[in-house]
């Protein structure tokens, strides 16, 4: 079971940024910070229950770390790492590998907000250099409670 | 035939909001706002001569909804919801099914206008939760005339 | 061998505006601008060794331009047009061809630099309309030393 938590993600919000006229960016303030547990269960023909993603299309023969293996995702987010928490979140998007040497991915998604403290979404894009112990990924528009947000996401894996 | 149509695309500017110094977001003004129609007929192997758009990748086995299919599309955009009206734009790009319990959907596209009016693209992403009324994209950024435009698109599907 | 070089690749620092307080867009100063070279190499099924891309979805049969062909990349990119020259980021994501009576495609990818000269990503985002001279994508993000960039990538293609 290909089971994978994120952790650590921090939403600078742009506009925050403007109203203050912080020229010396300080990204810490006004920014505001989330740290959200991603959890993602591959389907593998037979988990359709707990499945959280399947691949819409299967690696390529180039190199031996799926290059080219397109996954659909729609993985609870939660605020601790158990994965069975209450989600605060949805993220929705797809990740494809794509490097003949080792696994590497690339990722775009929403997350979703819908609950009383936040609603709206935040649009997500970036590579995921697998190999490095924590990887950036650009928040790139939000709406609703997140209007026109800007940021960044960290994302670190947290198989434990 | 599966024909939808999406309406009421706002697009609001960004760089309109710095040069008015507006810290108070007022939304509808100086931003810019369009109301424009999608038209997509999805290609059914018979209807080549019609369709705007294609499954690049099927629909997994995963729950009852097309988790996992992958539709590329190249549709017209009009300025009415009469898709044989003259187009004032091209959407391209692509979308996918990723819910296993519903229909829902992702997508990332341009918005590619070469008129006299207008000429530039609008670059789009955002999921798309079916099930709800008006949906929200973000626009992420855009050229030519519309040169690193950010907003907001609502959509809503029209079958009348 | 299907080997293409893009060209002319203009990054325009956004927070760089923001500081100057230019109101009068004037995207050359102070924006940041690199000309780089992407080289591309499709998998064929025998030239695994030199191959920086595969197709990871097929053309569908709409049209004859390969519509709905989805190609994953980890290109090499320079600084000149020798696709042996040392690289000085990869331009890792994907592009789809999306028109039924002409090539055109789609791109999202992510330009990642890991040198002593500049360490982050770019995130970038558009429309490829192949029969124009040159096309403009978005830089709809960044990260580490292009924290939240924003811009325009104008490309072209190089079969010298």
């Amino acid at each position: 079971m290909a089971q994978f938590f994120y952790k650590s993600i921090n939403i600078f919000f742009f506009f925050s940024l403007l109203i203050t006229h912080t020229l010396a960016l300080d990204v810490e303030k006004p920014c505001k910070r989330f740290v959200l547990h991603y959890h993602d269960i591959l389907y593998n023909g037979t988990n359709a229950e707990n499945a959280t993603s399947a691949a819409a299309a299967n690696a390529t023969e180039l190199g031996n770390f799926n290059f080219g293996k397109l996954v659909v995702f729609d993985d609870p987010v939660t605020k601790d790492k158990h994965h069975l928490s209450p989600p605060v979140a949805r993220a929705q998007g797809f990740y494809f590998y794509d490097k003949k040497t080792e696994f590497n991915a690339w990722f775009a998604y929403t997350l979703i907000f819908n609950s009383s403290e936040h609603k709206g979404t935040i649009n997500i894009m970036g590579a995921d250099m697998i190999v490095e112990k924590t990887r950036d990924f650009s928040v790139v528009g939000g709406t609703g409670d997140f209007f026109m947000t800007r940021g960044i996401v960290t994302i670190r894996l947290d198989d434990t």
